[in-house]
């Protein structure tokens, strides 16, 4: 980082905070629930654009349902971990807390304040992400099974706001760029390992904070949808998968999944590809507003059924995206979610060969009024890259 | 990586790992637990060698209480991540899911059928990191509140065998040996942020997998315990606390705070940074076997409460270390666990002066039969460094 180069925001303006605070009091009282306990990680950040980490030291804002004001405990020695939030722009009342004190009984006191002369156990909800460390003791304090805030918070994460949509449009802009650039490093001879490290280079120089994951799968390795890396050396004729993506201020996420081939590929290779090809579009022209999310699974999981690849097929076909890289919707059997316009999520059907190859091809999409816009515009067909 | 040099180790035999479930489960039937549901992270490292990670699909392996064998639930899609474990040396039942089932309903199974004609709802713990995405459900499942597996699991990772202790000894040297070349980094017009690449590197060269964090607290920064770096100058007569680690194969981790002073210290922070070192000196004193975590903690802060600094030290002594940077046993007020052999842990207290400077100092120490072994051993006095 220079100090001459403007940095881009790290967080919303205050106000976006406020009202994401506002409606989740709403959506939690709807819910039936007296508080939402929401630890550090991606949903802290919705809610307060707060980054802060923290594991075995309680760090959690208390949100109650009656719209009494939110409050943040926190231990004291990392009070400084709120600075770039919008925690005290918004006035929030910050607890902070000494080794030695019990957080969660502080966390179940300002639920008791907050919901006045109680009745009985105050039912709350955590977020998914807390650890069992916190839940276990939270649950026992409160004398009743604790709640995942997951229907709340995914109802507000799930439909992303025009300043989120124009995030991931230039997360999805720029791993564009990077695959754009994918024939420097993809060569014969090389390892996957030092194609990775150059990826993993051209992840921030076009614009992410860091690279979160980099799979290059070559050959055989293709088959395995979550290889990461290996030593293995690029040989011509390889199919290659190279599943990337990272975060770019102010946190939202990029995804994509191109497949290449070093020289030529097997006819018999193209033929599959192509049918891939076809899923994936498929997917993506079922992506609209009033289907159900698996629906486009189906859309994907049927095209290559009809082709008599549906054991090729071994995973779901996709994710929602946003602070997360993994988040509601998933595309998957099962999901009979609506999708409505502001979803965001993945498209990546793949198809594997065990000890033979593998490919996938993904877009992140967001839907709109009348159907879904593709963030990552790359050419989708089998990237077929010089072999030297 | 090079293909060439001979890579350590990345887990121990299996037959360590056969020994540490078999005790899991002597444990777990001893707090009266039916099964133990342990997820990806460092206790599922501890038990099977996994490095497995996974958030949203369930991995976890279930160990039954009657001595049963254990069984391993996992994604179909990540199978591959098992591989480097002792998992399949141990002939653990594997049992792979696809998208669609739910994974919460196949771990009550396997603990229902381990347990026979069940008698009411089974009492299962599950390991601390595991997040609520999945303790909810389990909980649900169950019909009952998860338990913590913490007391079981403390009980065995809480106490390092003579493999462990190497791996910590070696993680110690290897830290040891980047504090030993802090001049080469820290000099007047340099910033926090530059000097910490430089470490970062050197933490790698010297033997680690990766840096796992790089404290570089510089003048005022040094007051704030948990600052990590910035764009700060560093500057003749500057007080720079530094607090680095990662781990070293199998996975254990290094962890030391040595306190620099850029050219020669004003005689008042030298006057305290003396008191701050005989409290260091003093809790390494009292760290042998039969004494309380507490007590530790108490040697170091009496020992600056005599001198009018208590306010000065505002976290506790110390934290546990092995497969986690922070495990038990805490080094804090309030935990009157008694020492054993194995306990390894680390002694840092410090002080710090809002806007002005911080110091502290920190070993990690293993209990032995009499007393405590430092497994960072360079000197604890303030490193006089030349200003340029």
């Amino acid at each position: 980082m220079t100090d001459s180069a403007p940095q881009p925001a790290t967080r919303f303006a205050a106000a976006t905070y406020a009202d994401r605070l506002a409606r989740a009091a709403r959506l939690a009282a709807d819910a039936g629930l007296d508080a939402l306990v929401i630890g550090t990680g991606p949903d802290l950040q919705y809610l307060t654009g707060s980054r802060a980490h923290s594991f075995e030291r309680l760090t959690a804002i208390v949100v109650p349902a009656s719209g009494a004001p939110a409050t943040v405990v926190v231990p004291r020695l990392e009070l400084a971990s709120l600075r770039d939030s919008a925690i005290a722009e918004l006035g929030l009342r910050v607890l902070d807390w000494v080794d030695g004190v019990d957080p969660h009984g502080l966390v179940t006191d300002i639920v008791a304040e907050a919901m006045g002369d109680g009745t009985g156990a105050p039912a709350i909800a955590v977020d998914p992400a807390l650890p069992a460390l916190h839940v276990v003791p939270l649950a026992g304090r409160i004398g009743a099974p604790a709640r995942l805030a997951t229907p709340v918070l995914r109802e507000l994460r799930m439909i992303k706001d025009a300043e989120e949509v124009e995030a991931l449009r230039r997360a999805g802009a720029a791993i564009d760029r990077v695959h754009a650039r994918m024939g420097e490093w993809l060569k014969a001879g090389r390892t996957e390992r030092q194609a990775a490290e150059d990826i993993a280079a051209a992840i921030v120089e076009e614009g992410h904070t860091e690279p979160e994951f980099i799979i290059v799968g070559s050959g055989p390795h293709g088959a395995d949808p979550h290889h990461e890396v290996s030593d293995r050396v690029l040989a011509a004729g390889d199919v290659v998968v190279i599943d990337i993506g990272g975060p770019v201020e102010p946190g939202y996420n990029s995804d994509s999944t191109r497949t290449y081939c070093i020289g030529e590929p097997d006819p018999e290779i193209a033929r599959r590809y192509a049918l891939l090809e076809a899923a994936q579009e498929a997917a993506r022209r079922q992506a609209r507003p009033g289907v159900t999310a698996e629906s486009v699974d189906a859309a994907a999981r049927d095209e290559l059924a009809r082709h008599g690849l549906a054991d090729a097929f071994v995973h779901r076909t996709g994710h929602g995206i946003g602070l997360s890289v993994h988040e509601e919707p998933y595309i998957v059997a099962g999901n009979a979610e609506l999708l409505r316009p502001g979803m965001a999520f993945s498209i990546e059907p793949g198809i594997y060969f065990q000890g033979e190859w593998g490919a996938r091809i993904e877009d992140i999409v967001v839907v709109t009024d009348d159907g879904c816009e593709p963030l990552n515009t790359r050419p989708r067909a089998l990237g077929i890259l010089s072999a030297h």
